[in-house]
């Protein structure tokens, strides 16, 4: 079937305006590591999808939701050993005062919980966002999408970076401050409107803001700041999470501890499974005022799921795999920058990079068709990435947290050859 | 491990108030076909769980999972073809014009769905409900749970039965216009105070209320006039689709074709599937306007096992199924009726029954306590049912849909023992 009858189908079935990623999208059939094969047998680097975190159709995942989901999948208003053996084993892996969890299936679930618990521990409604977040498609959780304008109950802040700045010419610790005094301004302004704070929810890397250098100090100046105010602090890591950055938490690399972690994507290597892990005290209370319940939740199949991505990520000492191949390859295109006019920023954490592309570099010209055109080329060439940030112009990389050096420098070389058909300045 | 100790470490874990079934929980380790077997070895007939539909750990939905897990989970921003395969035999088993599906991970976010569509095709924002309903879990969602007062958006009607009907002494048709005049008042009231309409969300067997008999004509009347009041009427199916009623669909049994169904809870299984199936149109629109997408949903994992979901529902004749056993058993429950007082009434559709548990029938004084009690004790005897309904005495039946007469068989004898050890009235 070629490409034009399937889109012809999914406009049909789908609709019109479903989603679909390249100029010329592309039919995948298969999965191996880091590796996706489309239906005529090209294959590709898969350099964006962090929900296969540890890969692929990883055959330890696979062989675990088989072996459990033939053995029993309920839900959880039965006792099930399992489902409490993943919960105290994901726990361990977070901050000490982080004991307790509620399973949710999406990120977007996931974070409809912390800020219900939110909102049950302070007995408030404000929340404090950045304005260019992302944090899920419900109704609740997308008041918090690109939020340019304070509503009632929602106030976003200017979200902290360093290339382009607030004011320039500040050191980072002085520009922190800046942005600091715009959360303050956030937190003032709720307590000048009567509005009871209930917290601020905020990526620590801010992916989906474009993954910028953030001032040093923010995320725990921040966090403190919120809580003198009588807020929580809500961790979204729902990108950032599964050793993503190198560590196992996006919150750890900014180094701070907030009160909620939400988690999603890598965490069940795409079976729906997400949650928001916090302090015990707010778990217990969450749960008595609020009798949550979610059917496919907490289930036998997704602790089993869960479990085994642990186990390969600690198997196969992914979370140092992020951390080195992570380092490697944001040297090696650092190297390239010089030779890459369009190249301006690059940053990130872990296996998780964003490369900031400009029509001038002087004045820092967003170039989000030329970053558009460059994710289309190495497509062609076998490499898929994906552009994001607030500005849409950041090359999003980001891929299976089993990328080795040998795939960075297939993409390396792709890379330069994709600059030099572009951009003419290549090899 | 204990019960008390598996207590223990839940309390710990996932928090105190995390609900659990039974006055003594129990630890389900396996399930087959209608059967859970706890961690002692003993059996219990599954007489609860709507989800694993076709039976636990039904070997060709097992088998479609691992295969594709094994070959292919990513997002649905690549084409993939079993994706459409899956879509096109869902809609297709739909009324005419409901031929677009939006996939999501559970039945909140399906109802999210449905409400952000109603929305954007009507530019409204008023909901109908009934005022013992539930939707699902999230902020938005959750706004229709035993919603018993009117807000602004939300406008609850009294939910229609036949039982304890709003007026006593009327024809089944004549309590439907009674009823009728409730929902005519909410759209009223919606037009009076200047909240344009979105329409009215419903399951079109009422089960959360508990499964009243509803007066004739209800269903498609209502939707009628929401209709012509500019709004949508969508029926959630989370509980009523695939085939529980006998029917593929609940609004079959209810004799009308909504703008808009909500499905989840056995569309996957026991895997997180959920969608809202509409008019091309609504879908369309809702893609446009929105740029709805989930990570989780529209994978290939979740189509493979949504095939083989109906695969077998279609194979082993479970509809039929379905209707024959749910109407055998029925009639055995009125057989031992006269002999049970607290069984006032017996009603529901296919294999889901209701139970109407009261001290006095004359009175019809609802005894949540007396369906609680017999619920535990017919736990005890190993057979798993629950008790739901607006008043929490209506004894819910709703097993898997394999089950069979010979299952039903050794339910009835153990109903009977049960009878006559709690109210000496047995044979």
């Amino acid at each position: 079937m070629t490409t034009t009858e399937l889109r012809a189908r999914r406009d049909r079935v789908l609709g019109v305006g479903a989603s679909l990623f390249y100029r010329d999208p592309i039919t995948i059939v298969r999965g191996d590591g880091v590796w996706l094969f489309d239906a005529d047998g090209r294959r590709y680097v898969d350099m964006y999808n962090n929900v296969p975190c540890v890969g692929h159709c990883h055959p330890h995942v696979v062989e675990a939701m088989r072996q459990q989901a033939s053995t029993l999948n309920v839900h959880s208003r039965y006792l099930h050993e399992g489902v409490l053996d993943y919960a105290e084993r994901l726990t361990a892996l977070h901050a000490d005062p982080l004991t307790s969890v509620v399973f949710a299936c999406t990120g977007t679930e996931a974070n409809e919980v912390a800020m219900a618990m939110a909102r049950v521990a302070t007995g408030g409604r404000g929340f404090i966002c950045t304005d260019s977040a992302y944090h899920g498609n419900s109704a609740e959780v997308s008041r918090l999408t690109d939020a340019t304008e304070a509503t009632d109950e929602i106030r976003p802040v200017p979200y902290p970076q360093r290339y382009r700045p607030l004011r320039s010419g500040l050191s980072s610790s002085e520009l922190a401050e800046l942005y600091l005094s715009e959360v303050r301004s956030a937190l003032d302004g709720f307590e000048q409107d009567g509005i009871p704070l209930a917290g601020m929810l905020v990526c620590p890397i801010l992916a989906n803001e474009g993954l910028p250098e953030i001032p040093d100090g923010f995320m725990p100046r921040a966090a403190e700041m919120v809580r003198d105010a009588g807020g929580l602090f809500i961790a979204d890591e729902v990108q950032a999470g599964f050793c993503r950055t190198g560590k196992w938490w996006g919150y750890e690399a900014m180094r701070f501890v907030p009160d909620i972690v939400t988690l999603g994507k890598p965490m069940g290597n795409g079976m729906p499974l997400a949650g928001a892990v916090a302090r015990s005290e707010l778990v217990d209370a969450f749960r008595q005022h609020t009798g949550y319940f979610n059917t496919f939740a907490s289930s036998p199949l997704q602790a089993a799921v869960g479990m085994a991505v642990i186990d390969v990520i600690e198997a196969e000492n992914l979370r140092e795999n992020a951390a080195d191949v992570g380092e490697y390859l944001r040297g090696e295109l650092m190297k390239l920058q010089s030779r890459c006019e369009p190249m301006a920023d690059i940053r990130g954490h872990g296996l998780f990079l964003g490369l900031e592309w400009v029509s001038d570099r002087v004045a820092k010209t967003p170039d989000r068709d030329g970053a558009v055109a460059f994710v289309n080329s190495l497509k062609d060439k076998g490499f898929l990435i994906g552009n994001a940030g607030a500005l849409g112009n950041v090359l999003k990389i980001r891929p299976p947290l089993v990328f080795s050096r040998e795939h960075a420098d297939l993409f390396l070389t792709a890379f330069e050859e994709t600059m030099g058909e572009l951009h003419g300045r290549g090899s």
